[in-house]
């Protein structure tokens, strides 16, 4: 076979790229917590900006070709964000913290810092570690990844043993958004040298066994059954086997957000003798998972002697809350201790990261 | 201060996602090697494709908005590329595999599989572990991070200790690009597997002490000398302290690529004590690098003492060949044993994983 290769010098690589011209700064964040977004694009006809939290502004162009937008001041936090390019999605291209995802393309960050340092900002403490491996998953026949936190000190004795956090993002995105957008391990190292938190091992497993972009439904109906055999049979032996991790369910925890937190409702009333501590952020009860096993779960009188903590919270303004409430009401009709938290905020990541500070202080109080 | 919010629904926000256009694959990867790549753009003007080691192209746009353009067939192996969208750099949206930058924006990735299984891929064979750690650089004043890979069956015997390649990044990449792009994890795997290479660590810092992107010439400048400080103070330290690494020269091996390439070349032929095997991929004497400190290093009769292997490969189609070129006329001018090999190849990442893969077999044969 005839392979066609055009090959350039490196120097022809570099001279494809956009020449040098105005100097763009993008984000900028401005002392009064305006933050303004820049993009070159002289060519464009018109440029959106979609910013979580946010309607989506119409950017304007200056003589140079540069299209700016300026929002806010805005609530200190950290925000995801892309430009709409003549109807494209595009990440910033001057900014480097980026958001992957499993569809829809790259976003892009910005952080606006508050009075003091944010609680997930990256501190002056000392910082644990995050950990990539890979599994052949015999539930679902695939090799996987799940991600790791190890807490600081974690090399320092080796006798050490620790509670463990299973945490599950949501869908679209993967085993690493909690620490890249979640910045589970920032907030994590930042409680743990606050001393308001236990130092925790957080396994950070990938909740799609099932391609969310599949068009096939029946198989994407699979997702929650085969996620909880990859979690049970595969990903904790695994983690138990590498890492220090305590085994008694009073030193288990599990807990996620949206589909995670689906996911947690599902697997954790069904397992509570392996999770003492739930936590479902941003979900409830609805059409598509209220089935007939999940409502038994919800009724079982087990979960008030096994659970030491069921924490439910939900943002006022999130379209699923109503599930949320509804989640809360049938456990309290149930007889079902649980801790029900309706806070501000919509269905976006500011909260989520909220929420794991709130809920990381609760977790292994007790020990059995 | 008055704080807004424009706080949206879930539902709503899922909303301002584009609707649902015609369906979009992309890249579509044919049996004949070549590659289709598509982008759902109706009112951009133009749109070109920009892939690693071709011209760039213009596409074409069908009825639906839909622009598409093939290429190839291509030489199989994993490429990177990015659509121009009205002169604005974009990943494709469709495409999960993101490869990051510190400038320039994110870019694509595809793999177009060859016959059999590439020495790259993913293949059935135990899978080590990626590891990211923050650290203090006392040299630098900065927290920074760099990147840990470890063998398969690393936590299967604690007693076990292993050589280390400290390997490095170019110019406008982070310690990730290494694992992400450069599949170095994937390579070293199936080495392992097929007994070709010895089970080592593999320590990829950052290369970047200094912004690359600040406007200041004389920070720039300093880049080197603060790598190498952050290097053998705090890198290197830390890495010993956390994971069973052998200590020896002749367990040590350092090599990186482009910009890590030179890194490689200043540190290394400097402190030949701490380094047995040197690895000089895409990189030579330049006008930037050739001060009078490198020059005498290069001349170094310790060299010959020290050193079990230096390396020095280069593309014939590369800008930097000259460079190379020069490298190893100056090294035999100065009788300093080395291996120069020019390959095919510009200045690209295939070439990079070649190299790797061509080295790492050659590394920690012999125990001092």
């Amino acid at each position: 076979m005839r392979i066609l290769a055009f090959f350039l010098s490196a120097a022809s690589i570099w001279a494809q790229r956009p020449a040098a011209g105005p100097v763009i700064v993008s984000p900028e964040v401005h002392a009064d917590k305006r933050v303004t977004f820049r993009l070159l694009a002289p060519q464009a006809t018109q440029v959106m900006l979609r910013a979580e939290s946010m309607q989506p502004a119409k950017m304007e162009k200056d003589e140079k070709g540069v299209w700016s937008f300026t929002i806010g001041p805005v609530r200190p936090d950290m925000y995801s964000y892309s430009f709409s390019v003549d109807g494209v999605t595009v990440a910033d291209p001057r900014n480097s913290l980026i958001k992957e995802a499993v569809r829809g393309g790259p976003a892009s960050l910005f952080d606006v810092p508050g009075e003091g340092v944010a609680f997930h900002a990256r501190q002056d403490v000392p910082h644990g570690a995050v950990h990539e491996h890979w599994y052949s998953s015999k539930a679902v026949g695939k090799t996987r990844r799940f991600h790791v936190y190890t807490p600081p000190g974690y090399d320092m004795d080796p006798r050490a043993t620790y509670p463990v956090l299973y945490l599950l993002h949501g869908s679209g995105d993967t085993d690493r958004e909690w620490t890249t957008v979640g910045r589970a391990n920032w907030i994590i190292d930042n409680l743990i040298a606050q001393k308001k938190a236990t130092a925790m091992i957080v396994v950070m497993p990938d909740g799609h066994p099932v391609d969310p972009n599949s068009a096939d439904p029946a198989a994407r109906g699979q997702n929650t059954p085969l996620f909880e055999r990859d979690l049970v049979e595969d990903v904790m032996p695994m983690a138990e086997r590498i890492y220090r991790i305590r085994r008694e369910a009073s030193s288990r925890a599990l807990a996620g957000l949206s589909m995670g937190g689906g996911q947690t409702l599902a697997v954790g009333t069904k397992h509570s003798d392996k999770f003492a501590h739930l936590g479902v952020f941003s979900m409830g009860i609805n059409e598509r998972n209220s089935n007939a096993a999940l409502m038994d779960q919800l009724k079982n009188q087990a979960l008030n002697k096994n659970l030491q903590l069921f924490w439910i919270g939900c943002g006022k303004e999130d379209g699923l809350v109503e599930g949320a409430r509804k989640l809360s009401e049938t456990l309290k009709a149930n007889g079902v201790k649980h801790v029900y938290r309706e806070t501000d905020g919509a269905h976006v990541w500011w909260l989520w990261r909220t929420y794991l500070a709130e809920l990381a202080p609760q977790l292994f109080r007790k020990t059995s």
